[in-house]
């Protein structure tokens, strides 16, 4: 993210009276505060308090149980031993790709991937591309796409898994897939898949626990760059989810997320089919956001300045795009933080600030009754 | 650390029979549940549940606030926009090492130094050595060291502070110096210093909070590999350690902290001179353990072995060098996990399995009737 971009979307963040599509954010409504409090409780209340402790560079025996044991639920042959725990997703990435590459190489992504993750391939001097001819590895969402929330087809997957190169697959958002958590990639390929998984988007990213599976070759290494880069994951944050689970219908209350989240991505198309008909996107398959394509051509910082200006910020499209190209303008509108009347509110104050840049007689997508009545 | 030895700690660490005299860890009696606990019920409580969504990769304004307050009390002139907060300590030095120094470069350190530390410069392809000349950078623990408990002197100070080669001041265990905590070398040398400190030690570490301090012109670089590396420190510990810090006099828990482990300390060497009377080492200045010499030579890894057979722990000397030579032969004898009877347990059983490996006859450091007895 280029420097007058994050300080805008800085400055929108702290504003209240702005409606944030930005971040790709949870809701604070879904965190299950009540059973994290005595999953906090039990953990601190343990007599030798491992919580508080030290703990091994692997993570968590009996956490690193559970995430096996879901995995293997979905069909993939693994155990605890095979699971890293990470200071969540993003440091399971960055494990596999210092695993993976050196500066200089190319990395496969899509067109418009996870800016974080591009963040750090370009911190290490790679060089993220389309397309895995000549690339070290390739980094993929599967389930879910982020920004599009859409899931690779079949056809996709299977060409994915045709080639030799190695494919970082982060998974962080397939259990908030609409239709049901679909088998991963590392099932169908254990030797060359390096699973990246969080509990940050289904239980909250406060705790900062992810974990990564690679391929058995790499599991030592693995750990050992662990424990170089920040010794382990939080004990406690460890002991809390562990204990959640254990106490919890997990499944129960993925189902429920999806069923709320489902709601708000149709809350977010509608509202956009209403306010900007014009604006091109895919209905997503899961996750937090809508990657929607304007009908108009406007410099992007252009757009997101007067976007907070009129009291609404969304996610840039360069901030996905392994160029950083700005063009076609392209935005990330997340549903996931907001209840259905801001959703809606925060679309309309985005169709007043694309008029208020474009003149009406050159405006394709005409704003609707209700946006003008806004 | 080799994996022979690895192998040897983990099951020693995993018997309850077994005196550990090795880790490094905090004393669990001295983790301040109650209010640890006041705290993240606090934290769980505010409407956004700041601590368990994401925050900003530089960390928590206001921890960062009370962090800087704390540096300016021991003399540097620091503000809450300079400090960067960490996954632990451990991640502060390894943001400074991927400032500083390249694949390939030397570090200089101390004949004994830190053991993850000295990993990941091995991990990062540094070469660690003695002295500072034609060296990227210093890593040193001025206010107390580690595994030797001792300040630096005076001289070493001036001397250290006199180069022109950065500094990676580690300050983990500065306010566990006895005598009261110095002022860091950032506040004589701001340019030149990348300070590192944590809660780990008077705290606990399961929260894994520290911080990095860079000089300013590396502000903004040592941001983007933080969020490079894994987004943010834990929102919900970051929450913790401000509410705690916010209730609590922590001056006055440090003030007890220290009669703590200095009396463990007392006893740890009454212990030694009691049992293994023919033992050299410094009495330290702070900290969690003792660096001690023993007056027989027996290859390392045959001492840890069977000193584990009879029920007892320690560090090798090994895993404390750049080198990673078990000759002369040194231990890392921990006193901070320790009640006082275990503790001259532990030294006892130490004591014996040094005289099942040499003969009565040859062994000089012969035992006092007490450990006959024992």
């Amino acid at each position: 993210m280029n420097d007058a971009i994050e300080g805008l979307q800085r400055r929108a963040a702290a504003d209240s009276r702005v409606i944030g599509l930005a971040g790709g954010l949870p809701s604070v409504s879904q965190f299950p505060r009540a059973a994290l409090a005595r999953a906090f409780l039990g953990a601190l209340t343990r007599p030798e308090a491992p919580g508080l402790q030290y703990g091994w560079p692997e993570g968590s025996a009996s956490l690193r149980r559970r995430i096996a044991e879901r995995l293997r639920a979905r069909g993939a042959e693994v155990s605890e031993n095979d699971v890293i725990v990470t200071s969540g997703a993003q440091q399971a990435i960055a494990i596999a790709v210092d695993l993976l590459c050196q500066r200089g190489d190319r990395i496969a992504v899509a067109p418009a991937t996870y800016p974080a993750a591009l963040e750090l391939f370009r911190r290490r001097g790679l060089c993220p591309v389309l397309g895995s001819s000549g690339a070290r590895a390739v980094y993929a969402l599967p389930a879910v796409g982020n920004p599009d929330g859409r899931a690779l087809s079949g056809h996709e997957r299977r060409r994915l898994l045709a080639s030799d190169v190695p494919i970082i697959e982060d998974d962080a958002y397939a259990e908030l897939r609409w239709t049901g958590v679909p088998a991963p990639l590392l099932a169908a390929a254990r030797a060359k898949v390096f699973h990246v998984g969080t509990f940050s988007k289904t239980l909250c990213p406060g705790l900062r626990v992810g974990w990564l599976v690679p391929p058995a070759k790499f599991r030592k290494r693995a750990v050992r760059l662990k424990q170089a880069g920040d010794l382990q994951a939080g004990s406690l944050a460890q002991e809390i989810v562990d204990s959640y689970l254990a106490a919890t219908d997990f499944d129960h209350h993925l189902r429920r997320l999806r069923r709320f989240y489902r709601l708000r991505a149709h809350r977010m198309a509608a509202s956009l089919k209403r306010h900007l008909p014009g604006w091109r996107f895919d209905e997503p398959d899961g996750g937090f956001a809508l990657w929607v394509f304007p009908d108009v051509s406007i410099p992007e910082r252009l757009l997101l300045a007067a976007a907070i200006d009129g009291g609404v910020s969304f996610d840039p499209g360069s901030m996905f795009r392994p160029d950083g190209a700005g063009q076609p303008l392209a935005l990330r509108l997340c549903y996931s933080t907001l209840p259905a009347p801001q959703i809606e509110e925060g679309v309309r104050r985005l169709a007043r600030a694309v008029r208020k840049l474009v003149p009406q007689g050159r405006y394709a997508g005409r704003p609707t009754a209700t946006a003008s009545a806004g």
